[in-house]
Protein backbone atom coordinates (compact mmCIF):
# COMPACT_ATOMS: atom_id res chain seq x y z
CA UNK A 1 0.00 0.00 0.00
CA UNK A 2 1.48 3.12 -1.11
CA UNK A 3 0.62 6.52 0.47
CA UNK A 4 1.21 9.97 -0.96
CA UNK A 5 0.74 12.63 2.10
CA UNK A 6 0.54 16.56 1.25
CA UNK A 7 1.05 19.17 3.51
CA UNK A 8 -0.01 22.46 1.52
CA UNK A 9 0.74 25.81 2.20
CA UNK A 10 0.53 28.88 -0.33
CA UNK A 11 4.72 29.00 0.31
CA UNK A 12 5.39 25.60 0.60
CA UNK A 13 3.83 22.31 0.24
CA UNK A 14 5.30 19.60 1.28
CA UNK A 15 4.78 16.05 0.50
CA UNK A 16 5.58 12.32 1.15
CA UNK A 17 5.49 9.32 0.02
CA UNK A 18 5.63 5.77 1.96
CA UNK A 19 4.82 2.19 1.46
CA UNK A 20 3.45 -0.43 3.83
CA UNK A 21 3.89 -3.74 3.21
CA UNK A 22 2.54 -5.92 6.20
CA UNK A 23 4.24 -4.52 9.39
CA UNK A 24 7.04 -3.06 7.34
CA UNK A 25 7.27 0.73 6.63
CA UNK A 26 9.13 2.21 3.60
CA UNK A 27 9.85 5.62 3.04
CA UNK A 28 9.45 6.15 -0.98
CA UNK A 29 10.11 10.26 -1.01
CA UNK A 30 9.52 13.56 -0.26
CA UNK A 31 10.09 16.67 -0.39
CA UNK A 32 8.68 20.16 -0.52
CA UNK A 33 6.85 22.15 -3.90
CA UNK A 34 7.93 25.98 -3.63
CA UNK A 35 6.06 28.37 -6.19
CA UNK A 36 8.10 30.90 -7.80
CA UNK A 37 7.65 34.00 -5.10
CA UNK A 38 7.43 36.52 -8.61
CA UNK A 39 4.36 34.38 -9.86
CA UNK A 40 0.93 35.98 -9.59
CA UNK A 41 -1.40 34.11 -7.56
CA UNK A 42 -2.76 31.99 -10.18
CA UNK A 43 0.89 30.95 -11.35
CA UNK A 44 1.91 30.01 -8.12
CA UNK A 45 -0.85 27.90 -7.59
CA UNK A 46 -0.94 26.60 -11.23
CA UNK A 47 3.01 25.25 -10.32
CA UNK A 48 1.74 23.63 -7.12
CA UNK A 49 -0.96 21.69 -9.12
CA UNK A 50 1.54 20.81 -11.92
CA UNK A 51 3.82 19.75 -8.93
CA UNK A 52 1.58 17.55 -7.33
CA UNK A 53 0.14 16.08 -10.94
CA UNK A 54 3.94 14.69 -11.29
CA UNK A 55 4.22 13.45 -8.25
CA UNK A 56 1.33 11.43 -8.54
CA UNK A 57 1.85 10.08 -12.03
CA UNK A 58 5.47 9.62 -10.50
CA UNK A 59 5.12 7.53 -7.31
CA UNK A 60 1.50 6.17 -8.31
CA UNK A 61 0.48 5.94 -4.79
CA UNK A 62 -3.13 3.84 -3.95
CA UNK A 63 -4.43 6.67 -1.60
CA UNK A 64 -3.76 9.88 -0.75
CA UNK A 65 -3.75 12.10 2.99
CA UNK A 66 -4.24 15.58 4.03
CA UNK A 67 -4.17 16.85 7.15
CA UNK A 68 -7.87 18.56 8.63
CA UNK A 69 -7.62 22.11 9.18
CA UNK A 70 -8.78 23.95 11.79
CA UNK A 71 -8.78 27.66 11.42
CA UNK A 72 -8.63 29.95 13.72
CA UNK A 73 -11.11 32.79 14.15
CA UNK A 74 -8.62 35.87 13.94
CA UNK A 75 -7.52 35.40 10.69
CA UNK A 76 -9.88 35.30 7.85
CA UNK A 77 -7.61 36.24 5.10
CA UNK A 78 -4.70 33.71 6.02
CA UNK A 79 -7.78 30.91 5.87
CA UNK A 80 -8.38 32.19 2.18
CA UNK A 81 -5.16 31.54 1.33
CA UNK A 82 -4.13 28.41 3.06
CA UNK A 83 -7.82 27.17 1.47
CA UNK A 84 -6.33 28.20 -2.11
CA UNK A 85 -3.22 26.19 -1.68
CA UNK A 86 -5.35 23.17 -0.08
CA UNK A 87 -8.13 23.42 -2.90
CA UNK A 88 -5.39 22.93 -5.60
CA UNK A 89 -4.41 20.31 -3.43
CA UNK A 90 -7.39 18.27 -3.40
CA UNK A 91 -8.31 19.33 -6.84
CA UNK A 92 -5.33 17.57 -8.45
CA UNK A 93 -5.13 14.38 -6.20
CA UNK A 94 -8.92 14.31 -7.40
CA UNK A 95 -8.37 14.53 -11.01
CA UNK A 96 -6.07 11.55 -10.71
CA UNK A 97 -8.91 9.68 -9.19
CA UNK A 98 -7.06 8.91 -5.88
CA UNK A 99 -8.88 8.42 -2.85
CA UNK A 100 -8.28 11.32 0.03
CA UNK A 101 -8.72 10.82 3.54
CA UNK A 102 -8.44 13.64 6.34
CA UNK A 103 -6.56 12.71 9.28
CA UNK A 104 -6.74 15.50 12.10
CA UNK A 105 -3.29 17.21 13.67
CA UNK A 106 -4.17 14.64 16.89
CA UNK A 107 -4.33 11.17 14.79
CA UNK A 108 -0.74 11.94 13.08
CA UNK A 109 1.22 12.82 16.03
CA UNK A 110 -0.55 9.83 17.97
CA UNK A 111 0.23 7.73 15.41
CA UNK A 112 3.60 8.66 14.72
CA UNK A 113 5.17 10.05 18.16
CA UNK A 114 2.11 8.51 20.53
CA UNK A 115 0.88 11.34 21.55
CA UNK A 116 -1.53 13.52 20.15
CA UNK A 117 0.28 16.64 22.06
CA UNK A 118 3.58 15.49 20.02
CA UNK A 119 5.78 18.93 19.52
CA UNK A 120 7.12 19.51 15.69
CA UNK A 121 10.51 18.38 16.73
CA UNK A 122 9.27 15.14 17.76
CA UNK A 123 7.30 14.89 14.44
CA UNK A 124 10.57 15.35 12.71
CA UNK A 125 12.67 12.88 15.16
CA UNK A 126 10.10 10.36 15.07
CA UNK A 127 9.17 10.19 11.17
CA UNK A 128 13.17 10.13 11.02
CA UNK A 129 13.29 7.39 12.98
CA UNK A 130 10.42 5.19 11.45
CA UNK A 131 11.58 5.56 8.00
CA UNK A 132 15.31 5.03 9.12
CA UNK A 133 16.49 8.34 7.21
CA UNK A 134 19.67 9.92 7.64
CA UNK A 135 18.72 13.01 8.39
CA UNK A 136 15.09 14.40 10.13
CA UNK A 137 13.21 15.55 7.08
CA UNK A 138 12.84 19.80 6.71
CA UNK A 139 9.33 20.48 8.64
CA UNK A 140 6.41 20.35 5.65
CA UNK A 141 8.12 17.30 4.22
CA UNK A 142 7.95 15.50 7.68
CA UNK A 143 4.68 16.79 8.51
CA UNK A 144 3.29 14.87 5.23
CA UNK A 145 5.70 12.26 6.15
CA UNK A 146 3.51 11.88 9.30
CA UNK A 147 0.45 12.16 7.77
CA UNK A 148 0.97 9.37 5.13
CA UNK A 149 2.68 6.95 7.84
CA UNK A 150 -0.79 7.97 9.82
CA UNK A 151 -3.17 7.29 6.62
CA UNK A 152 -0.64 3.72 6.34
CA UNK A 153 -1.01 2.63 10.20
CA UNK A 154 -4.97 3.07 9.18
CA UNK A 155 -4.78 0.36 7.01
CA UNK A 156 -5.57 -0.77 3.40
CA UNK A 157 -9.26 -0.39 3.57
CA UNK A 158 -9.81 2.50 6.39
CA UNK A 159 -11.11 5.53 4.62
CA UNK A 160 -10.86 4.08 1.36
CA UNK A 161 -13.31 5.33 -0.91
CA UNK A 162 -15.72 4.10 -3.43
CA UNK A 163 -13.34 4.72 -6.57
CA UNK A 164 -9.92 3.74 -5.58
CA UNK A 165 -8.73 3.37 -9.55
CA UNK A 166 -6.88 5.94 -10.82
CA UNK A 167 -7.42 7.41 -14.75
CA UNK A 168 -5.36 8.89 -17.18
CA UNK A 169 -2.62 11.25 -15.74
CA UNK A 170 -1.87 14.99 -16.81
CA UNK A 171 1.06 15.75 -18.70
CA UNK A 172 4.06 15.65 -17.36
CA UNK A 173 6.18 19.08 -17.15
CA UNK A 174 9.76 19.00 -16.88
CA UNK A 175 9.96 22.27 -14.77
CA UNK A 176 9.36 20.80 -11.28
CA UNK A 177 11.55 17.88 -11.50
CA UNK A 178 14.65 19.59 -10.71
CA UNK A 179 13.02 21.54 -7.76
CA UNK A 180 12.07 18.13 -5.69
CA UNK A 181 13.57 17.75 -2.75
CA UNK A 182 15.20 15.01 -1.44
CA UNK B 1 -10.58 40.59 -26.55
CA UNK B 2 -12.20 37.87 -25.34
CA UNK B 3 -12.41 37.86 -21.64
CA UNK B 4 -13.49 34.73 -18.92
CA UNK B 5 -14.87 36.04 -16.19
CA UNK B 6 -14.91 33.28 -13.26
CA UNK B 7 -17.26 33.67 -9.74
CA UNK B 8 -15.65 31.00 -7.84
CA UNK B 9 -17.84 29.12 -5.38
CA UNK B 10 -17.43 25.42 -4.05
CA UNK B 11 -21.16 24.61 -4.90
CA UNK B 12 -22.05 27.08 -7.25
CA UNK B 13 -18.82 28.21 -9.81
CA UNK B 14 -19.96 30.59 -12.08
CA UNK B 15 -18.25 31.56 -15.31
CA UNK B 16 -19.29 34.39 -18.32
CA UNK B 17 -17.21 34.95 -21.74
CA UNK B 18 -17.27 38.03 -23.50
CA UNK B 19 -15.68 40.02 -26.52
CA UNK B 20 -15.22 42.91 -26.82
CA UNK B 21 -14.07 44.41 -30.41
CA UNK B 22 -14.33 48.63 -30.24
CA UNK B 23 -16.80 49.70 -28.00
CA UNK B 24 -18.95 46.84 -29.17
CA UNK B 25 -19.69 44.04 -26.11
CA UNK B 26 -20.82 40.59 -27.39
CA UNK B 27 -22.17 38.05 -25.25
CA UNK B 28 -20.18 34.62 -26.20
CA UNK B 29 -21.77 32.09 -22.90
CA UNK B 30 -22.13 32.31 -19.54
CA UNK B 31 -23.40 29.07 -16.86
CA UNK B 32 -22.74 27.86 -13.75
CA UNK B 33 -20.51 24.59 -12.46
CA UNK B 34 -22.59 22.84 -9.97
CA UNK B 35 -19.81 19.75 -8.32
CA UNK B 36 -22.20 16.50 -7.66
CA UNK B 37 -23.22 17.30 -3.69
CA UNK B 38 -22.55 13.78 -3.23
CA UNK B 39 -18.81 13.64 -4.07
CA UNK B 40 -15.72 14.15 -1.14
CA UNK B 41 -13.85 17.82 -1.05
CA UNK B 42 -11.19 16.09 -3.70
CA UNK B 43 -13.80 15.02 -5.99
CA UNK B 44 -16.11 18.38 -5.82
CA UNK B 45 -12.82 20.60 -6.74
CA UNK B 46 -11.58 18.21 -9.10
CA UNK B 47 -15.19 18.54 -10.98
CA UNK B 48 -14.48 22.56 -10.94
CA UNK B 49 -10.69 22.12 -12.24
CA UNK B 50 -12.09 19.93 -14.93
CA UNK B 51 -14.70 22.26 -16.00
CA UNK B 52 -12.67 25.31 -15.87
CA UNK B 53 -10.11 23.65 -18.37
CA UNK B 54 -12.89 22.38 -20.75
CA UNK B 55 -14.18 26.53 -20.82
CA UNK B 56 -11.06 27.76 -21.39
CA UNK B 57 -10.23 25.24 -24.26
CA UNK B 58 -13.59 25.86 -25.77
CA UNK B 59 -13.66 29.56 -25.65
CA UNK B 60 -10.05 30.65 -25.70
CA UNK B 61 -10.41 33.26 -23.87
CA UNK B 62 -6.97 36.31 -24.31
CA UNK B 63 -6.99 36.83 -20.39
CA UNK B 64 -8.97 36.24 -17.48
CA UNK B 65 -11.19 37.71 -14.39
CA UNK B 66 -11.70 36.69 -10.80
CA UNK B 67 -13.46 39.09 -8.18
CA UNK B 68 -11.24 39.95 -5.35
CA UNK B 69 -12.22 38.83 -2.01
CA UNK B 70 -12.42 40.58 1.10
CA UNK B 71 -13.06 38.06 3.69
CA UNK B 72 -14.84 38.74 6.95
CA UNK B 73 -13.73 38.51 10.44
CA UNK B 74 -15.81 35.90 11.90
CA UNK B 75 -16.16 33.53 9.59
CA UNK B 76 -12.59 31.59 8.65
CA UNK B 77 -14.15 28.04 8.06
CA UNK B 78 -15.50 29.78 4.76
CA UNK B 79 -12.57 31.65 4.39
CA UNK B 80 -11.08 27.90 4.13
CA UNK B 81 -14.09 26.78 1.90
CA UNK B 82 -14.30 29.63 -0.41
CA UNK B 83 -10.20 29.71 -0.56
CA UNK B 84 -10.63 25.96 -1.84
CA UNK B 85 -13.14 26.65 -4.79
CA UNK B 86 -10.64 30.01 -5.52
CA UNK B 87 -7.54 28.27 -5.26
CA UNK B 88 -8.64 25.83 -8.16
CA UNK B 89 -10.36 28.20 -10.06
CA UNK B 90 -6.73 30.12 -10.25
CA UNK B 91 -4.49 27.43 -10.67
CA UNK B 92 -6.78 25.96 -13.87
CA UNK B 93 -6.45 29.47 -15.08
CA UNK B 94 -2.91 29.25 -14.30
CA UNK B 95 -1.90 26.29 -16.00
CA UNK B 96 -3.57 27.29 -19.43
CA UNK B 97 -0.83 30.42 -18.97
CA UNK B 98 -4.24 32.66 -18.88
CA UNK B 99 -3.32 36.21 -17.68
CA UNK B 100 -5.42 36.45 -14.47
CA UNK B 101 -6.40 40.25 -13.15
CA UNK B 102 -8.40 40.28 -10.16
CA UNK B 103 -11.19 43.13 -10.12
CA UNK B 104 -12.70 44.71 -6.72
CA UNK B 105 -16.84 44.38 -6.08
CA UNK B 106 -17.04 47.98 -6.52
CA UNK B 107 -14.59 48.39 -9.63
CA UNK B 108 -17.40 45.54 -11.37
CA UNK B 109 -20.23 47.30 -9.80
CA UNK B 110 -19.49 50.48 -11.02
CA UNK B 111 -18.13 49.25 -14.72
CA UNK B 112 -21.87 47.51 -14.99
CA UNK B 113 -24.23 49.78 -13.59
CA UNK B 114 -21.86 52.98 -12.78
CA UNK B 115 -22.09 53.04 -9.22
CA UNK B 116 -20.16 50.81 -6.66
CA UNK B 117 -23.14 50.38 -4.33
CA UNK B 118 -25.11 48.70 -7.21
CA UNK B 119 -27.54 45.91 -5.60
CA UNK B 120 -27.56 42.13 -7.30
CA UNK B 121 -30.15 42.65 -8.69
CA UNK B 122 -28.87 45.84 -10.61
CA UNK B 123 -26.00 44.01 -11.47
CA UNK B 124 -27.73 40.76 -13.45
CA UNK B 125 -30.37 43.65 -15.39
CA UNK B 126 -27.22 45.62 -16.26
CA UNK B 127 -25.75 42.74 -17.19
CA UNK B 128 -28.77 41.40 -19.58
CA UNK B 129 -29.53 44.83 -21.10
CA UNK B 130 -25.61 45.34 -22.10
CA UNK B 131 -25.20 42.12 -23.40
CA UNK B 132 -28.72 42.38 -25.25
CA UNK B 133 -29.86 38.87 -23.63
CA UNK B 134 -32.90 37.45 -23.61
CA UNK B 135 -33.14 36.83 -19.68
CA UNK B 136 -31.15 38.02 -16.65
CA UNK B 137 -28.42 35.60 -15.99
CA UNK B 138 -28.84 34.14 -12.47
CA UNK B 139 -26.52 35.65 -9.90
CA UNK B 140 -23.37 33.87 -10.22
CA UNK B 141 -22.99 33.49 -14.20
CA UNK B 142 -24.33 37.38 -13.64
CA UNK B 143 -21.79 37.95 -11.48
CA UNK B 144 -18.85 36.36 -13.88
CA UNK B 145 -20.43 38.17 -16.69
CA UNK B 146 -20.16 41.61 -14.94
CA UNK B 147 -16.54 40.90 -13.77
CA UNK B 148 -15.82 39.94 -17.58
CA UNK B 149 -17.16 43.59 -18.79
CA UNK B 150 -15.84 45.04 -16.08
CA UNK B 151 -12.18 43.69 -17.85
CA UNK B 152 -12.82 44.33 -21.41
CA UNK B 153 -13.66 47.97 -20.38
CA UNK B 154 -10.65 48.54 -18.83
CA UNK B 155 -8.44 47.77 -22.32
CA UNK B 156 -6.03 45.27 -23.89
CA UNK B 157 -3.54 46.00 -21.83
CA UNK B 158 -4.30 47.38 -18.44
CA UNK B 159 -3.97 44.82 -16.07
CA UNK B 160 -2.11 42.62 -18.09
CA UNK B 161 0.19 40.31 -16.16
CA UNK B 162 4.19 40.71 -17.39
CA UNK B 163 4.70 37.68 -19.18
CA UNK B 164 3.19 37.73 -22.28
CA UNK B 165 2.41 39.79 -19.96
CA UNK B 166 4.08 40.12 -16.58
CA UNK B 167 7.36 42.23 -15.52
CA UNK B 168 8.91 41.08 -12.23
CA UNK B 169 8.93 42.78 -9.11
CA UNK B 170 5.16 43.09 -7.32
CA UNK B 171 1.90 40.94 -7.86
CA UNK B 172 -0.50 43.05 -9.56
CA UNK B 173 -3.64 44.17 -7.08
CA UNK B 174 -6.84 45.58 -8.00
CA UNK B 175 -5.52 49.19 -7.05
CA UNK B 176 -2.75 48.59 -10.02
CA UNK B 177 -5.66 48.06 -12.46
CA UNK B 178 -7.76 50.39 -11.65
CA UNK B 179 -4.81 53.10 -12.07
CA UNK B 180 -3.78 51.88 -15.24
CA UNK B 181 -7.55 51.87 -16.04
CA UNK B 182 -8.10 55.90 -14.88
Amino acid sequence: MRVLGIDPGSTVTGYGVVEREGATLRHVAHGTVRPRRTGSPAERLAEIHRALCELVEMHEPEVAVIEQVFVRAGNPKSALVLGQARGVALAALGVHRLAVSEVTPQEIKSAVVGTGRASKLQVQQMVKRLLGLAHAPAQDAADALAAAICRAHQGRLAGLPRRATRARGRTRTASWVARRAR
